[in-house]
């Protein structure tokens, strides 16, 4: 009889309820315990446990577990989870899901063209009555930089690319991607800003990334460059943002992620021009197609006692 | 030295004169004449002319010309001249430039994506400062039907399935296209309207297309279905469409061609929640490539006397 995995996260007990759900449909052969139950059954479980699912967890709530090889997350993102310094030293796996590359692919695409086909100025328009053609660019000659190449850019960018934009990537190695032309470092960044007519952004929260995007960038941007953050809210500096976008340095912004979800009723993104929120929606992850990869990956470690490779806690994805 | 290029529109002045620009450029060898000028030259000129080119030319201004050969018209649609009884009985020949089935495209793309990411949704939202998030639909799972499958259905078709939508067509022939299912008939019809998240009218307006989309085709559509019209306004019957967004037929419109353009201040269309209005950008001419496909089709006829093949007027286009 195997140790249980433990399911810990942060949801709702609903939301809570339909993960162990899915990951039961998925496993049918594994035990699922949460963290809940009388005390002596919990403390029996947690020195079994060697496997932790953890999605959204609360900071202290992956400690104690004296057997755990590894910790495996059902988001993408894991920034939250290396930000706690309790979570023990063992391989973090995150999330990659070919359906949620997909989905951000989408999301992305929807925000590119939305910017691409002045979407947000003719809405404008509407309100005030106004019929006022603007001139049509061919996608040919908007080009599209996207920050961060992982499944997710790499996937965003084929998508453009079908539509008929020019894409560039940055990334961490600066090797080329899929034959899209990719730059590194900060140099390369400001190379990339200035040939950049809408901004896309999907990297991985890290120190590194963390405020990346302020004024310096933004102001590198040729005049009314669009932007769409679906990377993490931390990576911008709203005072800069709201500056570019004051100063007509940003003409419009897609924003899908915050420092702090939900936004709060009274930060100033709300109602300022140039500005379309939503509400984290890019690409959340699929209940089924998640459950299936961890499953795959659990079934993997029951066969062969393989341990699926973690994130770089250096690099932080 | 060949008879003049006589150019008809009823633009403006200023949008005029580019055209001509844009004609001579592409034409250096040829004389294009306005219909200007004192009253004796007109009539020698409009005695020569063998090739009218039209860009929404006033009804009644391509009568009394002996000589015509063939009438050019530098828009894809040529609704507006086929209704016109005083064209003489020439060959009618319509713009097909690939350039803007690629522009047509990205409308499609950039509407069917607005809408299958609930963005204006979002935007109601914003507006009351909500933060709700919806589930999201794979496109994989939204069925997109488009009416009308010629050059720019087609490059529509291709762009949508890149994204990953699957698509179907409707056209007159029932012919399959590039690897599309394609239905037809009115029977066809009602088949594909069950069958379809977003509909998107890409139709020639003709005298069997007018009024195609009214109550029963928006009724046989799943509830909360998205429309696009990119094809001529004369296609919807407008109280008909009211109704179908009142009634939550359909979710929301995308409405880029009216009966009246523009878009009288007074419609309702203006202010009907589940509207975004557009002011008929879809796939604007493109004044260069435009003239370098006329032109070569004038090159073609001075070297050979071969004339270029009309619409059909039975068809419409």
């Amino acid at each position: 009889m195997p140790a249980p995995l433990l399911l810990v996260t942060s949801l709702g007990p609903d939301e809570e309820a339909k993960w162990r759900a899915a990951l039961a449909a998925a496993m049918p052969d594994e035990v699922i315990a949460t963290d809940l139950g009388i005390d002596s059954e919990r403390a029996e479980i947690r020195r079994a446990v060697e496997i932790a699912i953890v999605a959204n967890p609360s900071p202290g709530s992956i400690r104690d577990l004296p057997r755990l090889q590894w910790v495996q997350s059902l988001w993408a993102g894991v920034d939250a989870v290396l930000a706690d310094a309790t979570v023990p030293d063992v391989p973090l796996v995150r999330l990659v899901d070919p359906s949620l590359a997909r989905a951000m692919a989408e999301a992305v695409a929807a925000a590119v063209l939305y910017l691409h086909r002045d979407l947000p100025f003719y809405a404008a328009q509407q309100r005030r009555g106004e019929w006022r053609p603007h001139a049509v660019r061919s996608a040919d000659r908007r080009r599209i930089t996207i920050l961060g190449m992982g499944e997710m850019g790499r996937a965003s960018a084929a998508v453009l690319k079908a539509i008929g934009f020019p894409v560039q990537g940055w990334n961490r190695s600066g090797a080329e991607c899929d034959g899209f032309p990719v730059r590194s470092g900060l140099e390369g960044l400001r190379t990339a800003l200035a040939e950049t007519d809408i901004l896309v952004n999907l990297l991985p929260l890290t120190p590194t990334t963390r405020g990346l995007l302020n004024r310096d960038v933004f102001q590198r941007l040729p005049p009314g460059a669009g932007f769409v953050n679906y990377g993490r809210g931390a990576h911008v500096i709203d005072a800069d943002l709201l500056e570019a976008l004051g100063t007509g340095a940003i003409g419009h912004a897609v924003l899908d992620v915050f420092e702090t979800e939900p936004l709060p009723e009274n930060h100033r993104f709300w109602t300022t021009p140039g500005v379309t929120i939503l509400p984290h929606v890019a690409a959340p992850t699929n209940l089924v197609s998640a459950a299936e990869i961890v499953a795959a990956t659990v079934r993997t470690y029951r066969l062969t006692g393989c341990i699926p490779r973690g994130v770089s806690r250096d690099r932080g994805y």
